[in-house]
């Protein structure tokens, strides 16, 4: 069996059903592991370093049979993203050493049966952390929803709803590097004003503090909306609908607005998808990993030359990760959200 | 002023809000008319033959500016498709005589100042009256949706709501036609056998039998719905969401259990389109009319070989015209609804 290990590791108590999840619902144990890929697996043992916190979570701690990803397993630990150390490999694709990021658990060490979904991390002229965002699937999403679902021309207007979260910032970026028009909707001042003074928003605006969202968006887009990349669903989405120019497209990456309810809202203006022909096209980042590696040729050079700017928010030490999930839902955290499991 | 004659004429008497049209919303009256079109006008003047009456006219009997198409002036004929016989022409484009569809006015004489806008009937080797259905604009929406919206494949499982109608039946056909497995619903007995035994549907069901819609869809696609042909919205659309399969499309055309409400239901499976990746696409007929010619190469053999059946229900005389947009309303009407104004 090799070398054992003592393995620290966050479980999913049991399935919930509504509401934001609590830090009750997650459980913590200590493990014995081998760090030694069993003989004849095919899998891969790592060390994870960082762990990605991401909306999905959420939606995986409800049991659905409707998803287009599993839901948890109780008594399992957390599936996340994350970068990791390989330790031992039972794949050619990887060897000792070797830094990859994708899917692992929240814990210390994983042992990985799927290793083919794993990405090899060539580059590390850039923080290791970015692999969970901007350079990860955060990263990817924003490039596939933008480019690929959304079709965007220069000089069209272009809405980000929970323009602050990971995909948000960089979807933004993506736009004024492409010469649109941005506006991004945030949950207070402080990402309202990253967002306009950091990240190059031409605007921003607080969704809590407006009152009639249909009129804000109105304030803001007085000639409409070409393209929109929605994250948030029920009554954010109403009011888009009604915003957008003939012809516009909506690229549907989340709902997170939906997430802890019961009944997902009631979506009312639908008909302005006929009258306007409208494209309202939901994608999954999973589809687009193929483009991978021409994401990354767009988007280094960018992060060297300063022209896309990013901020993480870093959680100290696997015991932090079940708080680091509720912040996520809380609006608490301001940047992506990293747990920093190790430092290799 | 040249030859002046008696004109009936069918008025919008004021914008309707909610609920189904009345017979007292519209007002017959008769005017005066020119049958020359006036000095220096580009227009037309036709005596209209038959008259096509389709949903959205009660959709332009309310008051929006966010349509695709100008809401009615009440105090003015209604406009609706139809097949006319020009008598005086100001444009090159038609001469007296030239049989014309496309849009004209629910009276007996049309002066048509945007005759630009009208096709020349060149095919009358088939009923004139087709050309408000199955060679109009009900044909070229299915047409459009179908091959150029929802790009179906042969032997994916499509979905047609409300199927009975005239651009339903010809869809379903279609997707027969492409090698589809298709099923319809629609509102009577009779209407589900004739889109079994008549139309060639695998098969069909009646909605208003129906408790449990997104059951309904379960049973006649236990592997789920590659597209769906979408043109009533509301519940019918919630099951639909539900019931599609992966990378599907959903060509939304029309949503006509909602046009008589005050607000439209609340659409509350919207998550689908992401979890599922599917594209939910609005189409106006008025964007495809420049593959008319393209669309009569596929349908005129197709006719005359038998291998596309139509059904009409005729109502004689001007003044049934009211009662015939009412009829659609409550479904009354068993194939394509079309006034008779006059038969040559």
């Amino acid at each position: 069996m090799g070398e054992m290990v003592q393995n620290k590791q966050i479980l999913l108590k049991e399935y919930i059903s509504t509401g934001y999840p609590k830090e009750s619902d997650m459980v913590t144990q200590v493990s014995k592991m081998s760090l030694n890929v069993p003989h004849g697996s095919h899998g891969i043992v790592v060390k994870n370093l960082y762990l990605s916190i991401d909306p999905f979570i959420r939606y995986r701690m409800s049991k659905s049979d409707r998803g287009y990803i599993d839901s948890y397993t109780p008594g399992q630990p957390i599936e996340v993203y994350g970068v990791a150390k390989v330790l031992d490999s039972g794949t050619p694709k990887f060897k000792k050493d070797d830094l990859v990021w994708g899917f692992t658990g929240m814990e210390e060490y994983s042992f990985i049966t799927d290793a083919d979904s794993l990405f090899k991390i060539e580059h590390t002229d850039v923080p290791l952390s970015y692999y969970t965002g901007l350079l990860g699937m955060p990263g990817m999403t924003a490039y596939a929803g933008f480019y690929e679902v959304a079709a965007p021309k220069k000089g069209e207007f272009v809405f980000v709803s929970s323009a602050f979260g990971a995909i948000g910032q960089l979807v933004g970026q993506f736009a004024k590097l492409l010469g649109c028009y941005v506006v991004g909707s945030a949950g207070s001042k402080e990402k309202v004003d990253l967002l306009k003074n950091k990240f190059g928003f031409d605007e921003a605006f607080n969704y809590k503090e407006e009152e009639d969202l249909t009129a804000a968006l109105k304030r803001y887009f007085p000639d409409g909306i070409d393209v929109c990349f929605e994250n948030v669903g029920g009554k954010m989405l109403d009011a888009v609908l009604v915003n957008m120019r003939p012809h516009g497209r909506i690229a549907a990456c989340g709902m997170i607005s939906q997430y802890n309810l019961e009944k997902p809202e009631g979506i009312h203006n639908l008909l302005d998808v006929i009258t306007k022909r409208l494209r309202f096209e939901g994608f999954v980042v999973f589809d687009y990993y193929h483009l991978y590696p021409k994401f990354l040729e767009l988007v280094l050079p960018y992060i060297k030359e300063g022209k896309i700017k990013y901020m993480e928010d870093t959680a100290e030490g696997l015991e932090s990760a079940p708080a680091a999930v509720l912040g996520l839902f809380s609006g608490r955290n301001v940047g992506k959200q990293v747990v920093v499991v190790a430092r290799e």
